[in-house]
């Protein structure tokens, strides 16, 4: 039985150190404040799309604490109390138990700052889904993605015995599209008081931030707590014992994963090349160039991501674009 | 019969437009100016190698009117007076005739500002023996330079007629090696008179700038002068008169001519890159990676040159670095 009048409240995360899209995101301005996609940065996209779920005062941000201020000025129509820096990168885990301290009651939605949806009102129409699950039920929801391909990058969720199950190879992804899986987007809704449950029984550890712990102890609190993941701390096991619910969406999502995402929403020209910015072509092909800034003139060249801003300049064979991180750590 | 006591003045041509080695040169910063060859700019460089052979006082520098202030900081040692801004581009049939009207009298030679000598001894040898040549004989006399391929880029001078010929095409360029011709690479040495005298036969309309006309008079004298190169205008002519001597030379003269440079001067990896500046490669091979700022991070890529300045950025297949022309012109 749906209670319509319990509160929703949604906790967008908002950690991201910035490496899938260097040099146009680094540590200091992480994906989520990419305006690349949509005109706007992806977290301010991500706040836009809960808006008829969520009064600006019930929306927080849980970031970290290096980028709580860039955050508010990104978003200054919140309250600045609801953003939130974690001390330390402790990883998923901490982020959700922290969310759950911040909500205090009623219905909390977990949500992703670095993410398109390009059907806003059919994610809607899924998280209301989830709430009314939520509400009617003591589990937590997770919004199953359909996916759009076999894809290694992401965890998949059984909607039909709510079971988690984590990143597969490829193989593995085939047999699971078979069977109908759905893609673990990390979106999660469910009764503040399911998530305190759950991590009590799961993940004590971590249960302290689900008592809303005062901003001048989070240092305190945050630096004994495990790395790990919501999904590893929680889910899976939650999963084995039936307390998952499954609404299943197919809303457009996507996770903007790396630099294939510009051949995705950009359009190409007439010899398949992709460029925002000041970029010059000639004679190339299957590009991916864009510019914040300089002048950048690429020539005799097929399937290379050209990218340039004014401290660092990325070239890369598109095969290669999803290996970034090893790069990363040699220039920064 | 040499006269030992002749004066010796020396010229160097400094136009350039900053196009070959784009973006590390550019207009306002010509390839004289590059200081990646040698540690030392390329100008400052072949001042310094006339340094036995002229006083400072007898060198010159004939550059556009533009560069002449950041050549004079480039070259503090030059008495200002000595380097002269062109009010126009006219090509180095004019820049050859205003330098004979700025030596004077005696013998003058005119050289390249933007090339490299590896064997500085050796072409101090050979600028004797031309300008001894040029004392004993009224001819203008070309350093011939021993060719290390069939360059299609120079032209070339047969030393046993003193023929000049133009840039051949690889065929034609195969046969001139095979017949001994140097490379003319555009140093050439005589008495001032016998420039003088050479000007007003085959190039009458360039023989005012002969007369040294002061430099509050020089827009209007350049402004209807022909843009017509000093090969053209007199030593092809001068060549089939007889009136061209050649001194061979072989000092490791390189005219630097487009980024193939850096495979020649710079140490190459295991994988055959070679890199200047803040450049982090991963399985790339054959690389030409040279950063004047930016942070370049390049990855599963073979053959490019890739350049960073923190205004432009090149991305080109070797193949192409030659023809960056076209390019530049799209992004200025």
């Amino acid at each position: 039985m749906a209670r319509n009048s319990t509160k929703f409240r949604a906790v967008i995360l908002a950690g991201g150190s910035g490496e899938r899209f260097w040099p146009l995101s680094t540590p200091e301005n992480p994906k989520q404040f990419l305006d690349v996609f949509g005109g706007k940065s992806l977290i301010r996209q991500s706040v836009a799309r809960l808006k008829r779920l969520v009064a600006p005062e019930d929306v927080f941000i849980v970031t970290s604490a290096a980028l709580a201020a860039k955050t508010r000025r990104e978003l200054p129509e919140l309250p600045r109390g609801n953003i939130v820096g974690e001390p330390m990168r402790r990883d998923t885990g901490a982020a959700v138990a922290l969310s759950a301290g911040l909500c205090g009651d009623g219905v909390m939605g977990v949500f992703s700052s670095d993410q398109l949806v390009r059907d806003v009102k059919g994610f809607q129409k899924a998280v209301k889904a989830a709430v009314a699950l939520a509400e009617r039920e003591e589990k937590i929801v997770t919004l199953g993605i359909k996916p759009t391909g076999p894809s290694t990058a992401f965890g998949y969720v059984d909607p039909k015995k709510g079971r988690f199950v984590e990143k597969p190879d490829e193989k593995t992804a085939r047999g699971y599209l078979r069977k109908g899986y759905l893609w673990n987007a990390g979106m999660f809704i469910g009764r503040v008081s399911t998530f305190r449950s759950a991590f009590a029984k799961f993940a004590p550890g971590l249960a302290p931030l689900c008592g809303a712990p005062k901003v001048s102890r989070l240092k305190a609190v945050y630096e004994p707590l495990p790395r790990i993941s919501f999904d590893y701390a929680v889910m899976e096991a939650l999963s084995r014992e039936g307390g998952v619910g499954v609404v299943p969406g197919d809303f457009g999502w996507d996770d903007v994963g790396g630099y294939g995402a510009f051949d995705r929403y950009y359009p190409h020209d007439a010899s398949g090349n992709v460029s925002d910015g000041k970029c010059a072509i000639v004679d190339a092909h299957g590009l991916i160039c864009v510019s914040k800034g300089p002048r950048v003139a690429v020539m005799g060249v097929d399937d290379l991501v050209v990218v340039a801003t004014k401290d660092a300049v990325l070239v890369a064979h598109k095969s290669r674009a999803g290996e970034l991180k090893k790069l990363v750590s040699m220039v920064q």
